[in-house]
């Protein structure tokens, strides 16, 4: 006993009394933060280090009040942040954590459960196959399909190559892995697919010189079956095996849309697995009116897309479905006995769908959004962004000296701006192009994301944060022709 | 004008003055359910599809009120979970979501920030830099170390091995792949390592046939490095190439620990890439009386500790810490244009440093934890588990027919029971340890899992959720008696 009184020790960790109190503080500090964010610059002003250079380089020893981490959190953390929901960003891709999911995530850290098996948190498991399911249905998608949450939709890329890799092999992994491989595999995507297609192709180790990049049409950038055939046939002559295609549902730049069928159709040609990549664009499968953009997909063998953007789901949330979980599963799946249960082969182990092993309550997020919102508010909201698309590409395309310079099918407008009269060679354009879109941002006023088109510059306005309304968009507009006028 | 009015909606997301309230609901909801945890049966008594029947199949198109969610996390999801937040939660892994952490994660989802690029969330980098550099120095290591935050344990492997993967072939992957190697590559691991390191392997492509599974020594349960070493001159020998050691440091099973520095100086010797897994006991190097265990770290390429397991943070939070940064980034890096920035080259692009691309607001989960309970509390209730692990081993070996199996370095005990005066087969001692376990489980009283050693069941009592105090462990030492008494 005496050992037991020389180790006892008072459990400081905090309380839930404390909790409540101060999350009470947190939730307001929370709310006030959504509440006074359009009034803070869209773009980080913070330099490198800056933050860092504020922050001791020592955890402490005794614990500090809540006030020191708010004051922090005021004081350095807020300013250190570019505000992905910030009414005028237009950056990169609309990333809404809508309020409604936070509700959601604030749970699942409360619960603080684990899941590695179905018997480790059932409801964990069930909830995610129930709104899997939802989200198949408002999408709709056949019953063909079998989902799963995973964090991204690079790494839903990374285990759709992978099981394109061992579907291909018949499970090398089991013998002598990919090493062992006779035949070159091959892997295609349209050049204009996101950089998480080479990333994966590379880590699944099928190598550089066996991912090819399909070209894209010049009008629609989308994905050239033709050339994606004629590619394929090159590669079957010289012995090598065409093993998957990526395609994409709303490229990063433009968000064009490969066309499915056409796509499945040649890669099955070949016995070709076919992910689609609908990391944005996947939100618009609730639309009705935007369906035909993905017609075809039914024909595919697996599919990514991203609540966390435009639906507004918190990180990480990205819908991962395969139309064959049996595969999925004999790539991924363990047994080692302390994962066992009396309930195994009745039961779903989300652990064998992916890469890692035990995970969140993710699906709480989107199972809040989805019934404090209700569809049709979500429905209402991403036609509500379409619109402003639209109507901002009008206005641009009338406006002397713009270009809009692809079509726009959803959210996205890729523009560019030629000073009237003048003959710019293409690296003066260029440098234009990124002068005027560096001016906005650090304007603190709006947020945009130049990128390379046919390795000529432009800029993406890609419309859909929370609480971007037209408002927001004229003023951005105005902004664009303020900044460039300046510069032209 | 007259096309925007038709598509003008009103926005009907929650609002933050709807979300202050809703939150204010659920932050007590959370705390209600901690304060009433311990009251809760551990493992869930749900029946496979229980949760998913009692929901509807289809998403509703309009909002429900937060009352309804509330309702239905009460009736369906509480029940529905096993509970890793109870005292007297002793299976698998203490995976502790410390109510501190869990008011960084709130902040995290909040803010709604995402980091792609430096740019896109600087205060996102640097404060998770600045953390890793806590808890690097917390544990002891040196600054050779340069640390990010991933998922998990089992990401973190699969990461080190591909980085391995690259270094010994020279960069296969911007050439042939891994498929364009002519000498096969092998990994090696402690036959006790983690279920995951044979997934990674399989899946970084080098095939069942190239995984070594290395002996353990009997006593210590610890990698038998001359076994190692024998191994890897054979494969030499055979014109296969070694080219990476996992080393576990508390193995799931029974927590030993491989001889690091023995294990380090074999590889080396290979030039193999060693990473060792740390996963649930890094969280011992903040205890200066168990530095030892590590000895030899220092050694390795890269290490995996989770601060999610016994440390505290909510999920997930996995610390991944690599000697040479510059050879992850290599293996990782993208450059799309759309992620450019004017800051390229001076800042930490933490996309680089593992699988997906975006990144939630990690550290904050983990700052917020250390911070709010200072590090002497954390290292307190980590001494705290230890002890009562020692007290629960020396009452069990002392108890006729009980045996404790392996090693107590840290907070898992390993048990059996043999009825006294029987002299069961293997079989049938297999069949009474799960049934006295399962009996301990189906109690709802507290919570182990049974796993094989030397395929032979035994049961493992992992000590250190948050709340476990010494009563629990008494409570729950009381309990395994009677049940094994019961049915001996």
């Amino acid at each position: 006993m005496r050992q037991a009184c020389l180790f006892a020790c008072k459990k400081d960790a905090m309380t839930p009394e404390e909790f409540r109190k101060a999350a009470h503080e947190l939730v307001d500090w929370v709310a006030d933060y959504r509440e006074k964010v359009a009034s803070l610059p869209v773009r980080s002003q913070v330099a490198p280090g800056q933050v860092a250079g504020a922050l001791p380089v020592e955890a402490p020893n005794a614990p500090e009040p809540l006030e020191a981490l708010v004051a922090d959190l005021d004081k350095i953390v807020v300013p250190g942040l570019t505000h992905f929901q910030h009414p005028r960003n237009f950056a990169w891709f609309p990333a809404n954590a809508s309020l409604a999911s936070v509700l959601g995530d604030i749970v699942a850290a409360g619960l603080g459960v684990v899941g590695l098996t179905w018997q480790s948190a059932p409801a964990l498991t069930e909830v995610e196959q129930v709104v899997c399911g939802w989200t198949r249905r408002l999408c709709g998608l056949s019953d063909m399909w079998n989902g799963t949450i995973l964090d991204g939709a690079s790494t839903s890329c990374m285990v759709a190559l992978l099981v394109a890799r061992e579907r291909a092999t018949g499970g090398s992994q089991r013998r002598g892995g990919l090493q062992a491989e006779e035949s070159p595999l091959t892997v295609y995507c349209s050049a204009d697919a996101h950089a998480c297609v080479t990333k994966a192709a590379l880590l699944a180790g099928f190598g550089a010189d066996n991912l090819r990049p399909v070209p894209v049409r010049r009008s629609s950038r989308a994905m050239d079956v033709v050339a994606l055939a004629s590619l394929m046939a090159t590669d079957v002559a010289a012995g090598r095996r065409p093993v998957a295609v990526v395609a994409t549902a709303g490229t990063t730049a433009t968000t064009a849309f490969d066309p499915l069928a056409d796509v499945c159709e040649a890669a099955r040609r070949h016995g070709a697995f076919v992910h689609v990549d609908a990391a944005l664009a996947g939100s618009a499968m609730l639309l009705p009116e935007c369906r035909h953009l993905f017609d075809g997909i039914e024909g595919a063998d697996s599919l990514c897309w991203n609540p966390h953007k435009w639906l507004g789901s918190v990180l990480e949330t990205s819908l991962f479905y395969v139309k064959d979980p049996a595969s999925l599963v004999s790539v991924m799946a363990t047994d080692p006995s302390y994962l066992r249960s009396a309930v195994d082969g009745s039961v779903v182990q989300y652990r064998d769908w992916g890469l890692p092993l035990g995970r969140r309550f993710r699906a709480l997020k989107l199972w809040f959004l989805l019934r404090l919102e209700g569809t049709e508010a979500i429905r209402a909201r991403l036609r509500r962004d379409i619109a402003n698309a639209q109507r901002l590409a009008s206005l641009v395309g009338q406006a002397p000296g713009w270009e809009v310079l692809t079509p726009v099918p959803l959210q996205t407008v890729c523009v560019r701006h030629i000073p009237l009269g003048s003959s710019l060679t293409a690296e003066a354009l260029d440098r234009h192009t990124l002068a005027w879109c560096e001016t906005v941002n650090a304007s603190g006023l709006a947020h945009l994301t130049p990128a390379l088109l046919d390795d000529r510059w432009m800029v993406r306005i890609s419309i859909g944060a929370e609480p971007t309304e037209w408002a927001d968009v004229e003023t951005l507009w105005e902004l664009m022709q303020e900044k460039a006028r300046a510069l032209g």
